[in-house]
């Protein structure tokens, strides 16, 4: 169940709640990705302190690894890693589309290799909504195909034809055998055309679904064409159910978006900065591997998680140069905390109604990179 | 000061008490290595939550990186790792004769070549003083020379006498220039030969130190001899001062070590053990990335720190086996707590007067290695 609590007359940003058999998630949020049953490095328990709602897990890696007996024996993602909050999951399309060898796409669905050992597999739109019950996530993802960037018209409009059929199948199989409680969400791919975005978010909505999800985002294309393609897609979802852009992106793209209507955000952008060794603050990306914190006594910033908090940026490129595991483990949290940080400031910028000022001066201060 | 607080009536372990600047120490302890500011993966408070009442500092691995100036700046190792309980360093001597390049020892002391960047250096029985001083730990380790195995007796004698007169500089310097409340031990040598091990503990204990440790052990020898050497030297040691055998070992050889009266322990095994994969357990080792764990729901064992107790073996098996950090993590807080929990498990036997059948139950049982 979604309720809207708020709208901001500044922009289109919403502020809502989404409820969910393992909990209630307030809206916008960012959901940590833990690809393989656990979000890099972190523990459930640092995951709570970090007060994260919902984290997103990845089929296609879970169907091959532990795979789906393992799953099923533990009655689900939940208990085997030892989280209790909200999980949503992907279908596995994307990354069979990314990662997996020799793909064949047919009007049934995708025949592909393993990327690990070569093992001949294949999913359809009725066998990833199977998996993701198995799974237990909380919301899962419809199959989709997911165009590359730059394309051509014509094979995105195949594409999506392609991706519609298949939201109709998905829809069939739900009605019939869908697992009580769990939310299924489509997505509207289209490309960068604003005529297809707006087709794909009308006849997915004609199904009906629990939320609806822009996809194909953040895939190459100018920042300018990935708003374009959501500015189309969004005024023909229903006010009265939550929106999820996959897979995007960097702080200030996330509140461009939350100003556009978008509900829902997930990410490796925080994880994966860290392990290189980056921190995300309001002033920018922040390098520790930098010669300029070699000496630094302060945290990574004011603001940081109680947990970041008692180390110095001195210690943190001492642990990040000695590839000392430490070192990636408190960027990594801190980085979860600002993007989970950013949800919370946004949510309580919507309830203030004064959401485009909070982007505005955000996005002067993130983009202008000053860090002290 | 070193309290005793019991003494064995069925061997020679000791129970006591350790007042360092940084708190108490209850012996006989194990303290989780830190080599580069840093217990590999852990952070400062789960060392808090695993009990940890002292952890070891490498100086030879502190001069390098972060290197002393940064030390200095930040008051010493305490602050810059958020570590506030009591801090033990190598003298870096050991690092020296075992990572070092074109390592040449001279009466003077021991030039070598930084293994990370070939850069010249120089430690002397002073330096290492002096670089303790600044790292500010509780107890600073004697720059010593720790012979190789096998030796000859005659290596032996000339690096034992070196040790020797290092110790007798060593102690010049602390009586005028020694930092206030920081303790120093230096180290028994004199690798297999049992009357030079006794030499080395009494010209030792001639020079009165704060605690005593007992060095060149599990550098390759056989086990008995091991034992052997430390039989020779501790009844040269006084009883009213702490005794510390460097460097080992598997989980039985400290309680025989305990039951030979040494009161300190430090060893890699259980951090790196872990990194592998690898639990220790009262049944023996139990490597995860075994099949016969693929599907079991158990924890690693009834007895594991809360922090692993979420965490099935299939789902530890399951991240080891994908590389994902949060295995490895969770397997170094449980080999970490059980290090410390065979110690307090040690403790509370000492203080009721039965250590020997303790010591015989845990190792009859460890070694048959029967891991239901």
């Amino acid at each position: 169940m979604f309720e809207l609590l708020a709208t901001d007359p500044s922009s289109q940003a919403r502020r809502g709640r989404l409820t969910l058999p393992h909990g209630v998630v307030e809206t916008p949020i960012f959901m940590p990705v833990g690809t393989r049953g656990t979000v890099k490095s972190v523990s459930p328990l640092e995951l709570e302190a970090l007060e994260a709602q919902i984290i997103l897990g990845n089929t296609y890696h879970l169907y091959l690894r532990p795979g789906m007996p393992l799953l099923e024996q533990f009655g689900g993602l939940h208990r085997f890693m030892a989280w209790d909050r909200p999980i949503l999951t992907d279908s596995g399309g994307f990354q069979v589309f990314s990662l997996a060898k020799l793909r064949q796409i047919t009007p049934e669905g995708v025949h592909f290799r393993s990327h690990i050992d070569g093992s001949k597999l294949f999913f359809s739109p009725e066998s990833v909504l199977e998996t993701q019950g198995i799974i237990g996530s909380d919301i899962a993802m419809l199959l989709d195909e997911c165009p590359p960037w730059p394309c051509e018209r014509e094979y995105a409009e195949k594409s999506l034809a392609l991706t519609q059929r298949w939201a109709e199948r998905s829809r069939r199989w739900i009605a019939e055998q869908g697992r009580a409680g769990q939310h299924y969400f489509p997505i509207v791919q289209g490309s960068v055309f604003p005529d297809l975005r707006e087709k794909a978010a009308r006849d997915l909505v004609d199904l009906d679904f629990d939320g609806y999800a822009i996809g194909g985002l953040s895939v190459g294309e100018p920042e300018v064409e990935m708003y374009r393609a959501v500015e189309a897609a969004v005024p023909h979802l229903p006010a009265a159910k939550p929106r999820y852009a996959m897979g995007v992106g960097q702080p200030d793209q996330l509140l461009e978006l939350v100003s556009r209507g978008v509900d829902m955000f997930d990410c490796v952008l925080p994880t994966r900065v860290a392990r290189n060794g980056a921190a995300y603050t309001d002033d920018g990306l922040m390098n520790l591997r930098n010669a300029r914190y070699e000496k630094d006594e302060r945290p990574i910033s004011a603001d940081t998680h109680p947990l970041c908090a008692p180390f110095s940026r001195a210690y943190l490129r001492h642990l990040i140069k000695n590839d000392e595991i430490l070192g990636l483990r408190i960027v990594t949290l801190h980085n979860l905390h600002f993007y989970l940080g950013l949800m919370k400031r946004a949510r309580c910028a919507i309830q203030g109604g004064d959401f485009a000022r909070f982007r505005d001066d955000f996005t002067r201060r993130y983009r202008q990179g000053v860090i002290e």
